[in-house]
């Protein structure tokens, strides 16, 4: 179908699946103009405190109602394209992006193990969300396993795997309902699950193959090493995994006559492969080229980057062949808890004064704290933090760090706190990119994207921390404009994603520069940060895994 | 005079001039029964933004108007003689406790500088209070030539003399109003300036002449020391200080007809030699025993122990001859934040919801966080706090370290924090006891005094981190009792203070004891703030001083 000559007419359709809710965005595909959205809350939400039937779920666990993926299907698509008063017909594509890892058992014919007759009371037959911390001992045996047999793939990791990805769910699974275990023909990410309901056939995407299932220079991990975590265990790729790898932006299948029939889109529309949200969010920022890395900042942040060659950067979340655009090595990243931090503080740290404050001038308390915490001289404030309330993800990749904040007096005060956390934060990225950069992945751009990028005086920040000059994605959409070009790719309106980040995606550049006075200071500051980080988080003083455990301990001798 | 006869029906006032008021105690001397009492504020207060003539002074500075501690001679003793019912012809002698070291510049005669004609516009002509910490300069070179020249009274202060104490600020009066400190015929404690006002002849206590003026055995620095400070200082010891030196409990003088006006006293009535507010505490507390520690808590902590010899304890404030008691050695080590901590989170790190249930429920809101915070199990919160908001003062003696927070999580709580504070306050305790005992100075009892004893909940916690049963003075006046007691030893009525302290102070016996579950985390915990203490505090990291001199750079440059 060649449908670039009537471009001007054509549209597409972006569903970005959240932990919360689903939005769909209906896009134009010659210059990516918005035309419409509508987003839909999930009834179920987050299933982490019981599950009907079964009652009191574990702590760390949440779960997913996958009826809640398709039933957004059929309320957010219509509701975008009513919003859009764009016709259906005009439509050319669908694709869509999910949270990772959300993976889930389901049968050979992709129906979900917790829509079966009396499995409905069942925890492990329903997806596992991305924040799903129960399988942290199956991941523990996963790491050491691979390390003691020399696993090549596990330098792809940063060295470890984590317990919120598929193969530590998965032998979960196995380790505590082998009976569901052996009735799940399939393992499959939700991202991949969607687009067996859209197009009737099961597909697997590079993305969450790579960083998700430790896919690797085309196989997953050997029988021989899934034998040593578990004999029943040996087969999980070749059968419950086994599938060809479709790279981002192909096409997966037609829309199926039910789907048509669900979304009000027509049917036989162009079905694009699956795609997650961090790695689906980076052509939505306009060109794709190596060095640029795209900060999605939100309750936590992800980093982003492409490289043309191989790299072992340590302490990374993956590198992936194609995981974030075909042709490319694509590096992830992260930072467990940004916005959640502010949020935390905000909500536990902060006296009356400022909430009333905040309510007199009838503005948000985080923007009063913003201003207030901008209007500080840089270092004025003694402090110096560590953002690890919610663990670190990189560089050290321990989610079982906290936070510290050292050099308060009797004349701090609640703002000054608040702007030592996002410098902390700001801190955090830097090592990120400093890592990347001494290991052979140098940053030459960086472009934000994601909630945060709402506050200046934050990004301001970050700017005068990692003396980046900071382009912004110039979407509020960001995830859900980036699976639009990903539909537009796989109708065949552009030859490649990259060509249709360039004509669709959208980025406000240099918005934000460093102040040569102020990155002085962060200079020093940063210099602080590095050595607390390393002592609290490379073995110096083990202090904070020890707090924890007492916690614990603490904790359970209470109950 | 025998005045033992009638006991019964006499009485001894104490007056405890603090920083912001003075408070007199009428107690019965027979059985230290107070009568009555009375409190008044100080018209000045303290001096440490603006001197009327002067101006703006300097940061740091903090003066008084010694017209304030006599006026307040002039309402509180009759106030207090009013309250009691008492005729003031039962009343047999007076004695007082003052701030330490707060010093003044004076005539030959007693007049301060600041009462001459012309000086009242001159900051160095009036008492600098004890918190004036303009003197640091002048405290580093007293530290560094006495360090070079191998004194040995420093060994004596843990090393370091305090910026507070009398050298520094009568060396900061050379190095600053030199022609003041000619006129200056003397250079004397508020603690023997007021006995002077009391009875007409200057003497000086063996307290302040120890602790806060490097008195040590029999002498003073030598001239040649003072020389190397400076050459016009080599004479100041020999001429401004240079008196006998008396010992606690002593009588100073029988009342001057100016006084008895004054006060509504008996005129000839014996005065007491001058104290010092925390030292004047431990007979109050009851029977004086070496090893028997009194730390009297409010504020910031003083902690009191006497022993029957002298012994090399690192890092205390000092050991000094009759410091306390006369006949043993009397040794001081302190904690500079402890209730000041704690109404600084109340102020700064409290959410409104607290301050809303308090108002709601009509607690203080201090009291509200007392009980959610005892609520919680011991090491539950999986924090680890230092206690240096305020500096160190024991065992580290560094005024430039601060506070930090280790183990902060999205789920920490401002009650957990706030505890996390009290415990950490308790530590620093715990770190004295231990230095005393393993310096040769076994700590056998703890008895508590001051503001804090009305927190149950912070006095267990004391309790368990100490795994030291509490006793409580048993008296909310501590100081004033036990300047009454010095007034009833002045008059004859015992033979010395620890004969009176039986009689007259008061102890509640064994009020707190350890929980041994609670004091086993607590040992836990206590490991963890031993190594941060050593990291941050003894070298390893001088965090806490570069973020201090990065904040200073940072207000300068935005002044």
């Amino acid at each position: 179908m060649d449908v670039s000559a009537n471009k001007g007419d054509a549209y597409v359709v972006g569903v970005d699946f959240g932990t919360l809710s689903a939005r769909a965005l209906v896009v134009r595909v010659s210059d990516g103009t918005e035309a419409g959205t509508a987003v839909g809350e999930y009834p179920h939400g987050v299933i982490d405190r019981s599950l009907t039937g079964h009652g009191e779920l574990p702590p760390d666990w949440a779960l997913q109602d996958p009826a809640d993926y398709t039933g957004a299907l059929g309320t957010v698509v219509p509701a975008a394209l009513r919003d859009a008063g764009v016709d259906p017909g005009q439509v050319i594509g669908i694709a869509t992006d999910f949270t990772a890892s959300t993976c889930m058992p389901v049968l050979a014919d992709g129906t979900p193990l917790c829509q079966l007759p009396g499995l409905a009371a069942r925890p492990h037959a329903y997806p596992k969300l991305w924040k799903h911390h129960a399988a942290q001992p199956q991941a523990d045996r996963i790491n050491a396993v691979a390390h003691e047999r020399g696993e090549k793939w596990i330098g792809r990791y940063g060295g470890k795997i984590s317990s919120e990805w598929q193969f530590a769910k998965a032998l979960q699974l196995l380790d505590e309902d082998f009976e569901l275990y052996q009735r799940a023909g399939r393992w499959i990410e939700a991202a991949d699950w969607i687009i067996w309901q859209l197009c009737g056939t099961e597909t697997r995407n590079a993305c969450t193959a790579g960083y998700k299932g430790i896919y690797q220079d085309g196989s997953y991990p050997s029988r021989e090493y899934l034998a040593a975590l578990d004999p029943r265990f040996a087969s999980f790729a070749d059968g419950k995994l086994a599938h060809p790898i479709s790279p981002l932006g192909a096409r997966a299948g037609g829309l199926t006559p039910a789907a048509a029939a669900l979304t009000g889109l027509p049917e036989g529309i162009a079905v694009a492969i699956g795609n997650v949200d961090a790695h689906v969010t980076v052509p939505a920022a306009g060109p794709v080229a190596p060095g640029k890395m795209v900060a999605i900042m939100g309750t936590s942040i992800c980093h982003m980057v492409n490289g043309a060659h191989l790299a072992e950067v340590p302490c990374m979340c993956g590198v992936v062949d194609g995981g974030i655009v075909a042709g490319m090595w694509g590096y992830e990243a992260g930072q467990s808890a940004v916005g959640d931090i502010f949020a935390w503080f905000t909500a536990n740290g902060v006296p009356g004064e400022f909430a009333e404050e905040a309510r007199r001038r009838g503005v948000p308390l985080p923007q009063l704290l913003d201003e207030k915490a901008a209007a500080l001289p840089a270092g004025a404030h003694g402090l110096i933090a560590l953002d690890w309330e919610g663990g670190n993800r990189s560089v050290l990749v321990d989610g079982h760090l906290s936070g510290a904040i050292v050099g308060l007096t009797l004349a701090t005060t609640a703002p000054e706190i608040y702007r030592a956390l996002l410098e902390a934060t700001a801190f955090g990225t830097r090592m990120i990119i400093e890592t990347f950069s001494t290991s052979g992945v140098p940053v030459t751009e960086l472009v934000v994207a994601g909630g945060l990028i709402k506050s200046a005086p934050i990004m301001q920040i970050y700017a005068d921390v990692t003396r980046q000059t900071l382009s912004v994605l110039g979407s509020a959409q960001g995830p859900a404009l980036g699976s639009a070009i990903h539909a537009a790719v796989a109708a065949g309106a552009y030859p490649d994603v990259p060509a249709a980040a360039v004509a669709m995606g959208r980025i406000d550049r240099d918005v934000y520069r460093p102040d040569p006075a102020r990155a002085d200071v962060y200079d020093e500051l940063y210099a602080e940060y590095v050595r607390l980080h390393d002592y609290f988080g490379r073995g110096a003083n083990e202090v904070m895994h020890r707090l924890r455990a007492i916690r614990d301990r603490a904790w359970r001798a209470a109950r």
